[in-house]
């Protein structure tokens, strides 16, 4: 995991939406996939860019793999962007 | 502006270098070239991506451009990004 990866995963709309989903709890490929009218490997492609920039966990559960927000990386941006804007507010939220 | 064009903006580490410089004040090219071993034409480049996503202001004096840091955008993300982590925390740093 890299910040230049994590702000490339970012950087595209249809990701940006998959963590919005993610928000409210963990959910199947299939089950983001019927939020967009886009192909499987398509939803695929973009899962697993979120996965390498570290912004969602995988879990199997049989035939199943799930899906959920990683918020430490989330954390660690928005450290980054904290500290960038001025030297006055440094607590963890 | 876009978040889009910022997130590509901030992928790139020479860029987000380029936002750590500018965090004490105001610079012109010339100066943050200097914490550069990069030509001007590539340091111009960074800036312009920087300008055109919203990042940084230019302001025009005699015959020296300056740049300093539009928080602006950078408080949207951090929004953005707190409103994804969990909705506990709206208040505005």
């Amino acid at each position: 995991m890299s910040f230049a990866e994590t702000f490339k995963a970012l950087s595209d709309p249809v990701r940006r939406e998959i963590l919005q989903l993610l928000k409210n709890g963990k959910l199947s490929a299939g089950e983001i996939g019927s939020h967009f009218d886009m192909t499987g490997a398509t939803i695929s492609y973009h899962l697993s860019v979120l996965k390498k920039a570290g912004l969602v966990w995988e879990t199997k559960v049989k035939n199943y793999v799930y899906y959920e927000l990683n918020t430490t990386v989330l954390e660690e941006v928005l450290m980054w962007i904290k500290e960038l804007k001025g030297g006055e507010d440094h607590e963890r939220i």
